[in-house]
């Protein structure tokens, strides 16, 4: 069966406190079982108050000494200093740093795209906590068994350009594990675990950056797996990761 | 606009010098002008014949080496030996190599799922060239103007799971570069650009894994650029890499 990427066009600029269901609602209305919900992380950044105006932050020593060294602003970079539980490398201007919920992305998370000027946001406090509670709320006004996503847009190593990425999960098993499941010959299928959280981001993307004021995307006729997983399996252990 | 994912079921395996443009033909006639077209890499490698039987594969004293130390087949370490332009990480029985096209990935994309017990494939030789011959093919066949996108399925770092990518590309730009345009406070966005080829390739991932015998995935209703980019700018340059 073919799946539907179907953007939300909502007709205002998200504040501090308003109800994002009820917002999702009033723009609308047909949701089915079955459909994911794919949520950009900005506008939960702005519904949860993790906005920043540049003007009130004082930057430390260590924020102006790296703001000179990588030509950022050292207010800015006081914020990234504040998400960042490590940097993982410092380079070209670019921070690669790892955020305090254990993502790997520039700039902790931290971003300046779609505010008002003088403005930064910050990821949220807790993207699974914030799935949780929208999957909660719209389930509720609804009645309908759904899942939701909140997508942030990573950049990546070896490859150009960035895509959308899971940060916050609820509801659906995030990664699909084939293992133990067979192929078309009849083998066992042993190291696929596809990130379907991610390429659900991904797909969700295509039509959110494309839409004016499309902070909802609705994916519809994807059989997941429900569950009451986070978005923690995505992360990968350090241990396990050759790249740091 | 809704996006739709179409998956493409074909009732027959891919052999060596099938003709793709008809197997797809002969499965789906309702093609569109602005359809992409995603094809899954393995079933070029088939009908490119870039299967290799590993009973015929005479490892050499270095693939004996790795293999044994790396607790894989000899034969199939030569075939990955053979495959690769330089290892980039060999680990806990993991071989990330970088690929004689640029490409970092898993054993050099060398891979044993979906095939005849005794065989591996390889990565198509050149898939810009299999995407442009399957376009060609494809247009003149349905007199459509549409895009082609050859997909696989990689690993990378930070985050668990698979998703997939766009190793061959063919009447789109892979990239949608946002350098110069305005959010909705009417500023620059500065450092956005999206790997759209990317995101196709794992949207089209979530019809083709659910789906028996499915290589093809259309996607409908995405204004992609028209160009005769190929999959060259997805490969992120050594220098501006963090992480090689």
């Amino acid at each position: 069966m073919s799946l539907e990427i179907i953007p939300v066009v909502i007709n205002k600029e998200i504040k501090k406190g308003d109800d994002l269901a009820k917002v999702f609602t009033s723009s609308y209305k047909g949701l089915l079982d079955g459909d994911i919900i794919v949520i950009s992380q900005k506008v939960i950044s702005k519904q949860e108050g993790r906005l920043v105006e540049l003007a009130g932050v004082i930057p430390s020593l260590l924020a102006v000494g790296i703001a000179t060294e990588y030509e950022k602003d050292p207010r800015l970079m006081e914020v990234i200093l504040y998400e960042t539980k490590r940097i993982i490398r410092m380079e070209n201007r670019i921070i690669i740093a790892e955020t305090r919920h254990g993502f790997i992305c520039a700039n902790a998370g931290v971003d300046e795209s779609n505010l008002p000027q003088g403005f930064v946001a910050m990821l949220p406090e807790n993207p699974d906590a914030s799935a949780s509670n929208f999957h909660s709320s719209l389930q509720e006004m609804t009645g309908k068994k759904i899942a939701i996503l909140v997508s942030d847009t990573f950049g990546r190593p070896f490859r150009e350009g960035q895509t959308n990425c899971a940060i916050g999960v609820a509801g659906m098993k995030p990664i699909n594990d084939y293992a133990g499941t067979k192929d078309t010959f009849g083998r066992t299928l042993r190291t696929t675990a596809i990130a379907e959280a991610d390429e659900l981001c991904g797909a969700a993307e295509l039509v959110m950056k494309k839409t004016e004021n499309c902070p909802f995307v609705i994916i519809r006729n994807f059989d997941f797996s429900p569950s009451s997983d986070t978005a923690k399996p995505l992360i990968r252990a350090e241990k396990t990761d050759l790249f740091r």
